[in-house]
């Protein structure tokens, strides 16, 4: 039995994510069921695709992403379900896969999309509003409970991709963007280790040297580790997904900066 | 082995829907446990009511719902054990079960209600502050385990009910209440389906037509769907529990609207 | 197959508690895992140690708690597992057992405590940031599998412990303060029904009785339930844990006092 991942932006207070398990629990009794998070900011697809590229990977394989960030609810956008790799995704068709995608063809792994077009694998009584517990709960428990991908949809060649974004290079150095501030108010930017790599003249303890700026704060070198400043200090990280991170240990980056998701952010080489 | 299912208003914070888990598990450690949720308004029975009523539908038959909304802990309630058709109710006696009985009784299906009496079946060394942990869970634990309902209590026919606002008939139409804001802002009121059939005349696409206002806004017409109208308008939906809801597409009704639970909504027939 | 308990301060929304579960998953699918929190207040030992102190005992024998409150991450802070008595912690070595191992101690119940030093437990690729992923997860499932604890460390006899605020005695009582402001708003102090006992010349219905000062608030009585005053009112009692907590019935005493942890609250032996 598959264990089945639960990702929505449905919060916690209305009980829309225990209803997802209820319906999975009708059809798949056995399979372990793990909420992923549900405090995605609502409709925010972006959020999503950053999750799942820092979570995915320390899932087991065979795991189902059941998926529902769905600002079209209810418009012609299709569902699908895919394999990717060894791993599977139920949900809307709307770029939520995108970094998945790419990084199962950098990594030549099998990819098979299907859309879902067979309502005998959904719930009777589709609502217009809630496909959480309509269509993607219901064909997630059956393809945990052994239902072959082929079975649940039409093969499909054109998912949707959304723009990640992406840094530019500048003149000596690289210029990114906070892509995701957690909830230690760590600041995760698109500059990521390998564009780094890519320009860093100095490695120090494996981490490629450089200034990091983010408005008039300049942070000289990039740590390994938080413990490598002192508590309260601001600082620049490689953080466990492989991003450049702005920090301040043991408190908030985004307080300390009143940093927003959107800012930019510089690293420059040292000379 | 029956799944439980927990409700309650304790919150995430402070462990306490944790330690219900733990009590149960040293109970009924095959039992799936399920969270609802544990985000409902403090002491807000009427918003426990209408989570179990979009939600209880979705659990299989066997479900043990354990649902602690306690405005009471302490005082003279009852707690109660309950079949209520194929799934079973544990709780305070304080109007949780309100909507569900009536459906029971409207669908003509068997209830079955015990005054929890048998302190066998409960935590020892019963404090007077934390009946979730001391009674809820240890009785629906037990229940789950297959030990009959009968055995856990006397039977009572007296439960109590809570009032639930209904909507009133007005010339040409019906008023109105904002019953349940939800996490993406949608505001359901107390006009359901059936209220609308009973006095629409054009039925568009399966849905009865009418004109909608709160305060000065007049939305015309009910969609299907939020994909019927465009992203950012204010619109009002039938919602995935048979409800008129307002709705803001892609965005928060309630911060378009600074609308609050109780705020009156009235629906007129077109001529 | 040991239960395994979460306990962080990772929050809800950035999936790093699903993560630890997914990690979980590939070493010991069929451990249960329950979340305790994730809510607790960013790198606060003390509130983990608390929380610990109010749920340990609703575990089953043999339950591994994870615990994953770490301001130390990245430095050269130890990491531990534990047996305590006849449950298992894994998680920094910052204190967070405190209260725990002095239980023990005076319940002579057996301790035995390693430093996590064989990396073959945990994930390879270990990032500096993410310890609760990389180490105390893996570590935990390991242990929940059967894999002794001497196997996962090397044994040591000086955990650290933490400062955990005591009452004092003054003339004719204490003066605590307040440790803990709950979901509800209830505010438990240091000050514990031992305390009491030591010094009330009255004991009404099993509860000692004291007046209880708040800064000019003065409260007559220390009631042994929510029920046995009317809502809305200011009132004392034994919680659920033992300790004596300033609460407002079907209220909050924190939002009804302006009250912050830290807060100084005396009980005053009655005459």
């Amino acid at each position: 039995m598959k264990p089945i991942v639960l990702m929505t932006d449905y919060g916690l207070e209305d009980g829309y994510a225990g209803i997802l398990k209820g319906v999975i629990l009708g059809i798949s009794p056995e399979a372990p069921v793990i909420d992923l998070t549900h405090e995605l900011p609502p409709q925010n697809v972006l959020a999503g695709v950053l999750t799942l590229e820092r979570s995915a990977a320390f899932f087991p394989p065979g795991t189902v992403f059941v998926c529902v960030i769905d600002p079209g609810v209810g418009t012609e956008r299709r569902s699908i379900a895919a394999r990717l790799g060894d791993q599977f995704f139920v949900g809307p068709d709307n770029g939520l896969i995108t970094l998945w995608l790419e990084q199962c063809e950098r990594e030549d792994q099998e990819v098979e999309i299907v859309a879902l077009d067979q309502p005998r694998y959904w719930l009777s009584g589709l609502s217009n509003s809630f496909h959480g517990r309509d269509i993607y709960a219901p064909v997630g428990a059956h393809l945990a409970a052994g239902v072959p991908l082929t079975e649940l949809g039409s093969p499909i060649v054109d998912p949707i991709f959304i723009d990640i974004p992406m840094p530019m290079p500048i003149n000596r150095g690289w210029v990114g963007h906070i892509l995701h501030i957690d909830h230690f108010g760590n600041l995760a930017t698109s500059i990521e280790r390998k564009h780094l790599v890519a320009f860093a003249e100095n490695i120090d303890n494996g981490i490629p040297q450089a200034r990091v700026r983010y408005g008039e704060y300049v942070i000289h070198g990039i740590q390994s580790t938080f413990g490598d400043s002192s508590p309260g200090s601001l600082s620049a990280i490689i953080d466990s997904a492989g991003r450049l991170s702005i920090v301040v240990v043991n408190g908030s980056a985004q307080k300390y900066l009143q940093a927003e998701i959107g800012d930019a952010v510089r690293v420059i080489r040292d000379l």
